[in-house]
């Protein structure tokens, strides 16, 4: 269940913490602490607790947190303490890419389907998925209630798509388009953009 | 040249604004607002406003940004009014969409080397590119001048590789291995991780 008021800022942290929780685990450790994280993700240790303070009090003064229990809690306000199933539109380089990636199914995101448009791509197989028509987005939509899409298209027709995905009752959108996408406010879209990346980067050398 | 104090979120959204005036461009338009670009963005125009006062008054009160002066100096703040080579380590699936992307290119990163340590793959070409075996990075490295690395590598050999890197120099990963790196503050990391970016999302949903 959302708390009321945290920044989306926090919510974004929330994954790495998990995911450094998940490699500590890895590691043997059964404990960890606020200095401890903080040194893996390159922030003060009172920045982590005071993200986690929006949700909670998960450790205690000297002992530091139970790994194991921090993660699932973390699970349970990320909501990830399921299974999700996610799908595909535009089966590129990139696409096939992230259709191969085994990290979506490790972590819960099942990819259950892809589409492109591309008449000589329409019937081949990913692994495990047939590619569709983009025009079986509506029927398949329904029939599995998607509401999480990755999409990989070209810049150019990334708007037109996104507002079929809206239209057809998708909530959040990964979205590797290099374009910013104009969606309704109760839309997610979390954009991955390695150019983006770069240029924030080389302003620093 | 950096300005001091900028907070690191204010230098990552620039080249989002970079992006969007690309496309303003495009759509034939000269001149923007800072009202446009939040439309655009998500964002406020107040935000917007306060960002670019970091760098300078790049607009008059009542008529506007000219696109095209606000986007050189947005690329002069970047330092992307060049061209930077930049290398690759680890060529799987995704390193193969990497090597294939044309957004690099088109936007002034040239990609100028590719590195395994999979014997079957080494000597193997993407595109133009032969994939050389990481035993060569110093070599490559040193005689290229390169500085920006695109990590592609499997998570378990990630922090041994970006170790390696910033001894040879480099000051900036682009880091696809789902796992956060330690290095020395001199050296950026920006993490691009879409378990982490789904995770954010099904917050909401």
């Amino acid at each position: 269940m959302p708390q009321k008021n945290v920044p989306a800022i926090v919510v974004g942290r929330l994954p790495l913490y998990l995911r450094t929780l998940q490699f500590l685990k890895n590691e043997g450790k059964r404990v960890t602490s606020s200095q401890e994280l903080a040194e893996r993700l390159g922030l003060t240790s009172a920045q982590i607790r005071k993200d986690l303070s929006y949700f909670g009090e998960f450790g205690k003064q000297g002992t530091g947190y139970a790994i194991e229990f921090l993660e699932e809690q973390l699970r349970g306000i990320l909501n990830v303490n399921r299974q999700w199933n996610v799908f595909l539109v535009g089966v590129g380089d990139l696409g096939r890419a992230l259709a191969h990636y085994r990290g979506f199914q490790a972590n819960g995101f099942r990819l259950v389907a892809l589409f492109d448009n591309a008449p000589k791509k329409i019937g081949g197989k990913v692994g495990d998925l047939t590619i569709h028509d983009t025009s079986a987005m509506p029927r398949v939509i329904a029939e599995k209630k998607l509401r999480i899409a990755i999409l990989a298209v070209p810049a150019e027709s990334a708007q037109a798509v996104a507002e079929q995905l809206v239209g057809l009752g998708v909530r959040a959108i990964l979205n590797y388009a290099p374009v910013t996408l104009s969606v309704p406010p109760k839309v997610k879209v979390y954009y991955i953009d390695p150019v983006a990346a770069l240029q924030g980067m080389t302003y620093y050398l």
